[in-house]
């Protein structure tokens, strides 16, 4: 049950690891990305403390992100770390919202970065009809952890009527809006 | 340029405090409350760094929250801190959402404490018909900041399409929760 | 052996728990202060990571306090968090030492709060002559600590001589507050 | 303002130092300490941040103690570090008092070692009839503080009837201790 | 003069910056990057918080590596954060030290990342004769930092002799080692 | 698998010790350098938590250094500590370089500290020709591990070719320094 403090040994050797060596800090989970052709759907890629664990300790984390033309990934929040996007193809829109409700935008071409600060909403919207864009981003947490707003909020059991009162709309409308979200939900399931 | 971090001296003095005495680290903006009456309206007092600047380095700050019968705190996070509520009268059900999109709740009662872990997703929903509840929550943070799902998705300009595909829904339907919320986005102004 | 460090899952699972759901997030030890009636003995009651153990990493916890009328909190430390204190009831003398031994005071009527700095000495003491006061406590570590001078000072068995020549004083007078302090000391058992 | 934390420079410059070279890690203020023959009263060196401005950031400091035959360092704690005594001449009494009042003590021959752990309170004594002892301790905190328990409890204004209260005596005792301490107060000037 | 600690406002606003939107979170320098065509030197780029303030903060930085072929980055350590390598393109031979002298070696391919552990020395070595490799790497630091061991051990002026003693040699071999670092020292400016 | 951050308890207990008492605290393995007359060879002592386990989450720790005249601590770094030295007999040269390659040295006399910034590169020379140096070293972790710059670069298995190139020399020159470094090696295993 450690955390993402200061560690205070080289690095930490995962349960049931019985022999340490270069190994141990290698991933190789992306490299099917590598010539793999153009993405076919919305996909997601970690490389965090779950997939490779030998980043317990180390503070720091990866995800691969790969948008389909006009495709977004939804408004969500990082509850354990600031994410810094670097875009490696296409073009995208990007957006977060201060804790004062004011939304900050840009559009990135291939080379850009920008940065989500800790726990903020933000989104990012591949806005081009035709070309896909691709990015890597980076975290301060081995695991940064991710807060879907549409799976948190209406992708749960939470009761319609409070809902309908936190949103100033009718019930109508989040059974509309929880009906769409439910039978696609397993696309969400890799969601940053 | 501090942050909730150990600090090395016994206390921060805000900048141009002068006198270095007791008035300094007392806060007296919740008396207000006290023999105030019922409330008539869904209500949050802060107590954090920005009300109360003494607190600056010591990571800890308080909120107290009234709710009218049959209202609710919407969907929200807190950026930089566990919640730990304490519902001094009434009853209240709360709900958090974990990162695999669990949610869990519970119904309270006058004297029950409840925690929102840090960063998560959650809500207080007063079902009382007639009575209203008061409760005061501790934060482990001087700010511990809040992100207002409405006000952060749906009462910010992020664009309508976006938004439309993030929840799987038409541009319609996304117009609606804007236009409902819009109005009555005053009330928002302090929720927690 | 964690610390109040950042965790990097959502929340840490107690041992021996096997069902996790909102259970888990609940503490119900307080309710038996409600409605109980004015209290008939200076009371603490904790609600920190001994006596609720889900907060274990979430760097929050309480404590309620209830002073009869003309009754001392002695003074005391917490070794690892400031203090919070929001006066419900009643009015309180409150006050603190820097480590230049400079002392800090108030006296607060109900709904003020007052802040202890993190590891200070500090007390309370409710002057009036007939009314209890009641107060709720935050801190913003789930296990503060609590060193109490006349425990830790004159309950234990340090030697006698070492305290006269501590407080310059002579052994006679250490022998009568170490005597004092001996037969009542377990009204102090729960004492913050 | 800032604090304990990881810093994101090599070191800090302390303010209006203009030549940033070897001169500014160096801290000549123990030189006196060697070949000045035995010492005559109880002294307490510090080189913390005060006393050493670059320390700022580094989370160590120093502290170099002489002890008089027979003669104690009375209780304190200090609150942003633990202590690591190291004992260089003498013998040395050492004890300090858990959370739960319980208390842990030896007596340290030259070359020994003894750590009292984060915010305890804690004490050393000379009992050797003829011998000094000297003893260098370190920190890990720039700016460990110290809490005299004499000085913070019985050496400023609070009022005798809570100090009676709280050790469970009479004002008579609270005012003979005061008064033993007054004079003598300016030998704890320098008191660790 | 901040640290890496955990903030308590959404984000650092630079000194000097009177406009806050959606700018202030972009970083552009790595444009050239893209479509320049093969490198032609070991060129290093970064997005820390000197080339980007607002990462201040947040935690989290960037690099871009590009290596000729058979060519190397020589040892070094990063003082503040371990590093999480992901190699875009190439091959790359990758190692590093523990606190025990233990090596630790990979041979990676494009897709692959590698995990350099906090405050260890490590090295990159593209082995291809023919192809250049390009990597981008994560810190969990807004500023790493970079000791580079040619430049820090043998490009100041640390005594020869010195040295000399400290690897077990002779003085010719400190010098011969010395000159052959110094007229390409520009090469090394920007080395990671 | 805990860290050097804040701990929650008093102290952590080591496993398998079920004494918990004043034993638990002392170390005595310094005591044989007392009186043990003038150091034969450079002799490093530690007293971190492999040497003493109740270190463990208290942040500090300690190391004894004796230096034989004309003797060179090499070169080295602590990953997870400042180091705080105070020269408690002799005279010493020091020195470290900063992340942009810059020197800083001194000559201390005995009663002289000086702090080596966290991380980065230093070394300690005696440079009288007579007198033996001794001096006491404090850090900030009770771990700060130790990166030998001889010992990881040029005493482990990497490659010679990568090294000659890393340090603009052929390949004989490498393989000549590890050659005076390899038979005697023993002599660092215990270095700083």
């Amino acid at each position: 049950m450690a955390g993402d403090s200061n560690i205070i040994s080289d690095f930490i050797i995962p349960t049931n690891v019985t022999t340490v060596d270069g190994n141990l800090f290698i991933f190789t989970g992306m490299r099917v990305l590598v010539d793999a052709g153009p993405p076919i759907t919305f996909k997601v890629k970690k490389a965090s403390m779950a997939e490779f664990p030998s980043l317990n300790g180390q503070s720091v984390s990866y995800v691969v992100l790969q948008y389909l033309a006009n495709s977004t990934n939804p408004p969500h929040t990082h509850p354990r770390s600031a994410e810094l996007l670097f875009l490696l193809g296409g073009s995208l829109e990007v957006g977060f919202v201060n804790t004062t409700n004011k939304l900050f935008t840009q559009t990135l071409q291939a080379g850009d970065l920008f940065v989500f600060p800790k726990g903020l909403v933000h989104y990012q919207f591949n806005g081009d009809a035709k070309k896909f864009a691709i990015a890597v981003s980076a975290f301060g947490s081995a695991n940064a952890g991710t807060v879907s707003i549409p799976g948190a909020v209406f992708n749960t059991s939470i009761n319609d009527g409070i809902l309908a009162k936190s949103f100033k709309t009718d019930v109508a409308t989040i059974q509309k809006i929880k009906a769409g979200l439910l039978p696609k939900m397993n696309n969400f399931g890799s969601v940053l």
